[in-house]
């Protein structure tokens, strides 16, 4: 493969060499007819009939320990929007990559012919015998808000929209070690977040359970900030309006950043600039996740007085990368037969990903360990399993 | 392990080690920032929105060219009867091996909680996007034919039902084989299938189709001879009552048998007796296929005057085991891109099957051929490529 090829370039031709990043493959011999007789019949009667004794014997005998499903119906890929279940596949099939070497979690793309929320509800209850877990991905908010609740009531194992949980937990994460860098309270701490989606509004209910005044919030979506008055939100940005802006106070990003200590954005390029952020509190934290692009460059920022900066890209200090939680996570919840996985879950991962970062390393270009930090795996498991 | 262990003891410790016999594997290595930047974000962005372009792409980029789901509701689980969805992923998981191990498909278990006929075709019409094809496995009839039926409708990648077309196959192989030694012709052949479930109407029906003459086939149910008089029997015995037995001919096993040159079993052990074989024709054919112990044992068999006689077990001659037929067949699907496995494909891979064994070969012990046999994958994918 040349140099000459652009990124973009060398992706497509890699995926056409793959024909699919995953493939299954036996972790039992059969060349033999003995081989055959244990694995399949007639010796594979034997756990079938124990798991039809005790159905909680699917976790001994089958994959059902070990393997989730990541599931989508491709209405919010990427930054790429709704671009159907098959044009999902490649991000699943990268995701089930991801889970795999970070987590040694297996993991298989479904991808739904469907984005009604009760079909998607129902095919994941119908699939789900088999699976320890179920991730959700890339599935337009508000509908997956209200397909996850619904799941979380129907099923016994975890149920994980990543696109929230991750991003929010890993920016906590990022937050928790910023806040050790300069001298500010949880609670005295003034948070923007720019995109009020899955990502936006998981991360401000993650703040706020945190410890974050939840009026101390400020989240924004396409007509500005969130508020009661506002007519162009959907339900779940009116139920965080309600908890985060009962003031109801009105306005555009300029309006919102005026005094803030942290800026989070899960937007669009360029729409934090050098101005806003000038308006912002001493020691601004902006972590802007806009991607390729992000809402500001870092040394934009930083030129404007911004302390800590974080984004989505990795060629950049203080990468924000889901990688981080999701594969632990579901290593964790599964090593440790969860049903589910708890709000105090999430808190307690965000801290275990911030601890990796010691005294001595930390600093305003590293308050986010890396996606190939080989402890982060170890200590986000930990997290989980410790409160099953 | 040592050697007092049943093979039931065996199997359920190997399963224990194992935790599942499948896992999903990364065929790119995701070792770098590089690394994650082609095969996930941002660089899988490319074959994305190529396949949104043209779903046909899918083929090209992902999973789907291919990896089937093995789906099952758990209805009709070997011998085992209705165990349910958990209990069947054994099974499922030992079929995904086959798969992988004789075919080069990758086959991922999908076991369902619903025995709803709809529920099953909606769910697998569903998650149908990221698939190259459906084995459908161990649903019971005559539920199992009106869901491939309606999935064949729906879907435009190939439906199987193993436990039906499988059989079939191979049984069909068997008897052709068996022709080329007993001096008999399709068209006077008289056949009696004892057992009238999914395998045994798939059975009838092939035959039919390969030549043999309706009206010589007798299907047994339960209650005896299907006939159209017979009040105990489903809606698809009813139709092969109507095909097969307009003369309403009634009567048990010993009735059927009487002139009979090929008994097909797919029912219970023992059912058939010597003095039945004695009524049987000259140089007749049994098939005894029910688990583990056959309907009538070979030597019996062979004593009371039968020359040519196969059963489900590995240390008999003349195994019919469906491992010579599904792999293969999907894997030629898939290379070829079918849309279906058509009536001709199943025709064409039976004589392909058969023609494996070699006329300086072909013996009453050996008109099939091993599971293990090298040459079987690739005579049976050529079969149903040549018909694309």
């Amino acid at each position: 493969m040349t140099d000459k090829l652009t990124n973009d370039e060398k992706a497509l031709l890699l995926h056409e060499e793959w024909q699919g990043k995953i493939e299954t493959t036996s972790k039992c011999s059969v060349k033999s007819r003995e081989d055959l007789a244990l694995a399949y019949t007639p010796g594979v009667a034997a756990p079938c009939l124990k798991i039809k004794d005790n159905v909680e014997d699917a976790y001994k005998y089958t994959i059902k320990s070990n393997t989730i499903a990541v599931v989508s119906d491709g209405s919010a890929v990427l930054g790429l929007g709704n671009i159907g279940p098959e044009a999902a596949m490649p991000v699943m099939e990268g995701k089930a990559v991801l889970f795999k070497e970070f987590g040694d979690v297996n993991a298989v793309p479904i991808c739904l012919d469907t984005q009604d929320v009760d079909e998607i509800v129902n095919t994941v209850c119908m699939i789900a015998p088999g699976f320890g877990g179920i991730n959700l991905e890339d599935i337009s908010a508000p509908r997956c808000f209200e397909i996850e609740n619904k799941l979380k009531e129907k099923l016994n194992i975890p149920v994980f929209h990543d696109d929230q949980h991750g991003t929010a937990i890993v920016v906590l994460s990022g937050i928790i070690n910023a806040l050790r860098i300069v001298d500010k309270k949880k609670e005295d701490l003034k948070v923007v977040i720019n995109g009020a989606g899955a990502a936006g509004i998981a991360i401000a209910k993650l703040l706020i359970n945190y410890g974050v005044k939840a009026t101390n919030v400020k989240l924004l979506g396409r007509h500005g900030i969130l508020s009661p008055s506002n007519e162009h939100i959907n339900w779940a940005q009116k139920e965080m309006a309600a908890i985060t802006n009962p003031e109801d106070l009105n306005g555009d990003l300029s309006v919102a950043v005026k005094g803030a200590d942290v800026f989070i954005g899960v937007s669009a390029p360029g729409v934090l600039t050098q101005d806003m952020v000038k308006t912002m509190n001493n020691d601004a934290i902006i972590f802007a996740m806009a991607n390729p692009v992000p809402e500001i460059m870092p040394d934009e920022a930083k030129a404007a007085g911004a302390r800590i900066i974080g984004t989505g890209r990795s060629d950049f200090p203080n990468q924000i990368n889901n990688v981080i939680a999701f594969p632990g996570i579901f290593k964790g919840a599964l090593e440790g037969r969860a049903e589910q996985i708890t709000e105090d879950m999430k808190l307690a991962v965000a801290k275990a990903i911030a601890s990796v970062v010691s005294d001595d390393e930390l600093c305003e270009d590293y308050v986010i360990p890396e996606p190939f930090n080989p402890k982060v795996k170890d200590v986000v498991c930990k997290a989980v399993k410790d409160l099953i």
